[in-house]
């Protein structure tokens, strides 16, 4: 006979059938998570280093590129195609991360149609252009500025959607303070920060080249 | 004694205590909002013949930065910040707007967290940001370009998640096929293909931009 077991999530009411829960620890999914990321990022540092007449930032933003783009592909593209990931009865990483997560915003493991958009729309055009991006700044094509600047604007206006909607339906789905800071607000604030930054760089480094374009012309 | 009204929209469970029938007709909604954006675009179209050196295209964009501006402001604003519409005792032309429209996408009387923050982003973000781009493009700022293309990359994410959400929760919210067609559908077209047009065109001057300052910064 099937157990059912108690999920961790809140609301408590939450009806998830067939949920199953954790069998990695947090740390179990945090250090491969993380490891990976710091050898993949250590990788395009060392490569990009061999490029002629990069800058540094150019090379640091070639790693964020990179890092947020595997993750939009796969993490997120993970979870937006895998509405049942909480029911999976053997420890799969990618399902561990999102039973993991959902205690931060139990939205996750609810399906809520808002997060499931953001999401896919994050997986599928966001990932993939995030290392178009890595390409364009390494061979310095003239889109990379507007490239960088377009994938920026939708990972800002994704976590507006993300924070808005949780606000507008009570901001109750963290199981505790803890997960709420660690997890919900932690977790996006990266991707709340750095597009931020980057999207300024860009609007800068487009506007500079308009009045070049505006002198060029006028001469 | 207070008579309850039924609503007309779909789904029929909808839940609308206080619910108050249209006074407006569709025509009454339509020909104003309509009268008034051509009067509008006109003005901006007199107007903007007297700036020198400007294009057509440009005089064009103007106009349709006035008209998405202000019905972003307007319209959407009232939406965003009136919870309370389809419960207005007096023809209120606004409230009148959104119980029709409702007709269409239930999901707006009904507040949906997903269509409110959608609406709350255009409304308070790309509205402004719209009437900045008819300066702009008056103004001829360096920053013209790549602040269109922000405000249509805002509108089609909005259009993404607007639609995606939809069907995911069933693509159900229409009183019927013609307002399927007529509102849900027709009247969000243009805010996908005109965006997309000038998105477009945005990328290309952009990316054209950055092949002159190459040249200029090689010569």
């Amino acid at each position: 006979m099937a157990t059912a077991f108690e999920h961790p999530y809140v609301p408590k009411e939450l009806h998830l059938p067939g949920y199953v829960p954790c069998f990695l620890s947090q740390k179990d999914i945090l250090v491969p998570y993380l490891a990976t990321s710091v050898v993949g990022v250590a990788l395009i540092w060392l490569f990009s280093g061999r490029l002629s007449k990069i800058s540094k930032t150019d090379r640091l933003l070639m790693c964020w590129w990179a890092f947020t783009g595997l993750t939009h592909i796969i993490l997120e593209g993970y979870f937006a195609f895998s509405p049942e990931f909480y029911k999976k009865k053997t420890p799969h990483f990618l399902a561990e991360v999102w039973k993991e997560y959902s205690k931060g915003d139990s939205r996750y493991a609810a399906r809520d149609a808002g997060v499931v958009t953001v999401e896919g729309i994050t997986a599928v055009i966001e990932g993939p252009a995030s290392i178009l991006a890595v390409y364009a700044i390494a061979s310095r094509k003239p889109y990379s500025h507007i490239l960088q600047f377009a994938i920026c604007l939708g990972q800002l206006y994704g976590c507006l959607v993300y924070f808005i909607t949780a606000l507008l339906e009570g901001d109750d789905f963290s199981a505790s303070r803890y997960y709420y800071w660690a997890y919900y607000i932690g977790a996006n604030g990266s991707w709340v920060v750095i597009p931020a930054l980057i999207a300024i760089r860009s609007w800068k480094k487009i506007s500079a080249a308009f009045q070049i374009e505006k002198k060029t012309k006028t001469r």
